[in-house]
């Protein structure tokens, strides 16, 4: 099956999480944005936005083409590509286990997201310094320790070894993982320096997908797009730990 | 099949989506932690949260105890009870549309949530009123017509007809939606009186799903707790359209 992945052009965001599960899977699939041309680039995209020639439009990319299925949210295209290419649990409560860790991780990346815009999305982070700052102080001595902490547990309660989130094998939901270990070590290096101590078995799992050798050849290749201070994760050092 | 749902007990918030799923199921299900006595309270509720007991521990309420899964993730148990009591449809592609549907209203709750507390959930109301201000204004100006202009052009462009979001019958997206118009006016009645014109569709739907038989009764039991300011929804007049 050849996929077609939609998602902005210049930044990583949520688009990298499908990238991630396509390349682990050694998926055929475009990067149609990316792409010049008839019938690629943002046009592309946004041609599906609008809701052209499309009965069940996404509300925002990434989504993912897929013959003759159009899926849209991140977390729902994960769980059909994770079935399809074996990079869930087979089995009810594994699936089920695997999406909930999912949706966790989304959650957390709206927090992430939100320490520097606070107020709007569509605000210049100029525009909302001040309540960044408020916002990112919460985040990084409430929140970030809250969540690592809980995905620590989840490592270190597995019956079935502490390797992976859902049990022996890789799954779309340690992928993720990785991505946002990446990412906050590129936004927050000061507060992750310190996380890196407590959370050992998340930042173990980090290192762990990302010596897998799809994984490793995919960040080596200029299919990843370098960190940006236009993506989720951002660098903006008067957020970051004192 | 017995389902133990397990949520805050004085408010509504995330929990809500399941109780209304469940009801208008006619499931069998107990509300853990608003009942009283042994393993019963938010003392049961909390057993799960600390991981005792437990190898795969919820994050965060609601979960869901069905049998020997325990689920958490509000859009993860929908999809779950969904599928199995016909509040989803059965083919591929409705069901990835109708946890696409989910998902969005998942992060548009967010995004009502945040009006009132966009620094930091763990900080009053009364310590980012200001911030709370901003917020609300950007989010009635830009991102709740986003939203809602999305749903109203989902409904409107179902060749399967109009009534529902995924089809000619009742999803458990349907029921999400009926509980979010309800919660918005509840929460900004100047800026849904508005609304209301603009997106008649959105507002039908809310009214079918309120006529259903047992979403009607479950509404006018003791079962339902009534909107307040403690949760997602929050009536503060200053953060209001004027």
């Amino acid at each position: 099956m050849d996929y077609q992945l939609y998602y902005w052009p210049t930044i990583q965001g949520r688009g990298e999480f499908v990238r991630q599960v396509l390349e682990e899977a050694g998926a055929r699939y475009r990067d149609v944005a990316r792409e010049t041309g008839k019938g690629a680039g943002v046009a592309a995209l946004m041609g599906f936005l609008n809701g052209r020639n499309i009965e069940r439009p996404p509300f925002a990319p990434p989504f993912l083409k897929a013959g003759k299925l159009v899926i849209g949210q991140t977390a729902n295209i994960l769980q059909f590509l994770g079935a399809r290419h074996s990079l869930a649990p087979k089995n009810e409560g594994g699936r089920l286990w695997t999406h909930e860790l999912q949706l966790t991780m989304a959650d957390l990346l709206v927090e992430i997201h939100d320490t520097h815009h606070p107020v709007a999305a569509d605000l210049y982070y100029e525009d909302q310094k001040k309540e960044a700052r408020r916002r990112s102080t919460d985040f990084l001595k409430h929140r970030l320790p809250k969540f690592l902490g809980y995905f620590e547990q989840v490592l270190a309660k597995s019956s079935r070894g502490e390797n992976y989130l859902a049990g022996m094998r890789v799954t779309y939901a340690d992928l993720s993982m990785f991505q946002i270990v990446a990412g906050l070590n590129y936004a927050f290096p000061r507060a992750m320096a310190g996380a890196a101590r407590k959370y050992r078995r998340v930042v173990a799992l980090h290192g762990r997908v990302q010596e897998r050798p799809r994984i490793a050849a995919y960040l080596a290749s200029p299919r990843r797009i370098p960190f940006n201070d236009e993506g989720i994760f951002r660098h903006y050092a008067e957020l970051d730990a004192g």
